[in-house]
């Protein structure tokens, strides 16, 4: 539909679908804050008019929840795949952590939004309450696996699993993909990591 | 100095010491971040003038300054403290880690700012380059104690060490002190946990 050349000019030709314009949304809220952020500020970052994102979506809050969407499907997701739902518990639990390490990298800006939204409207409290049913379910998995005594039972399992989910989380701080610099982690080694570390330890004696 | 009920007046009178202003401009800069907070708002969480805090401090950055030191000063005392000078890297690795989150929680207003420091002024480039700087140092005892043949070689060192931090900052996003409600978690059971989770690891097997 654009002609070469004619994606340079302001305001651009409006290509977006509300898919493409999420990717979009989903910086300009990690950035300032989803409170922080206006119509006016995503009408900039896109370099569409305001009514053009309306014409997509129905605003900011609608963006938002697509975005949070996006991650909670890809976590929940990980809950039905074969590895979670049969076998022994301690196994679907290392599969679990391992696949929510990579989703949390693969869904980066989605899943970033999800750990930094704190529930002002009902989106956000939405959000939290299933973030909450995830964390649960893992839980489950995590006591199911002491009772079957393959995890040590002297740490509290709501504590374990808070750790082992702040351990995860805590990627999103400085993990980014393609980072060609000194020192970055493929993230297979980093969910081989989080795995290694959180189920055998790091001491060897 | 103030008689009884007096201090139910606005404004309050300024009985204000700089440390003691500091508690009250940290909960103001957690909750509505460094950036987002005026001298307006802090005068008004303080109840007191504007002036009356010029009095004290030069201006919102001293405060940062001085609130960021306190839990920089926590944190690099524990590389002083014995138990983590002498001894087997890996007896003071571990005596680190506790000592972190105990650090983290004692002090965790000041502890969760800097966490959330992200690098727009002097001051906050000041704070992230000192807690990379602790960050190394733990580093560092890591690489020690792996060298040593305590600490399993397959995980790299500075990988190891941010899951290391990861899991003991995100203490600071649930960790309440005196929550006198259910499932509430004592300090020292909290850093316990972390130190069996990051070097035994939750299986039994």
């Amino acid at each position: 539909m654009s002609e070469p050349g004619s994606r340079t000019a302001t305001p651009k030709r409006d290509t977006y679908t509300p898919e493409s314009l999420l990717a979009v949304a989903v910086e300009v809220f990690i950035e300032r804050g989803y409170d922080g952020t206006s119509m006016e500020h995503l009408s900039r970052a896109a370099g569409i008019s305001k009514s053009s994102i309306y014409h997509h979506v129905r605003g900011k809050e609608e963006l938002l929840r697509l975005a949070i969407s996006r991650a909670l499907d890809a976590l929940f997701g990980i809950l039905r795949e074969p590895d979670a739902e049969h076998g022994r518990a301690l196994d679907r639990l290392e599969y679990v952590t391992r696949r929510t390490a990579e989703v949390l990298m693969a869904e980066l800006p989605y899943v970033t939004l999800l750990l930094r939204v704190r529930g002002n409207t009902d989106t956000e409290r939405w959000a939290m309450a299933r973030r909450r049913e995830f964390d649960q379910q893992v839980a489950e998995l995590l006591k199911q696996a002491a009772a079957d005594g393959d995890l040590r039972n002297d740490v509290d399992a709501r504590l374990a699993t808070r750790l082992l989910f702040g351990m995860i989380n805590s990627i999103a701080e400085w993990y980014r993909p393609h980072g060609g610099r000194a020192g970055h982690h493929e993230g297979e080694d980093v969910a081989e990591a989080v795995v290694k570390l959180a189920f055998a330890g790091l001491r060897t004696t």
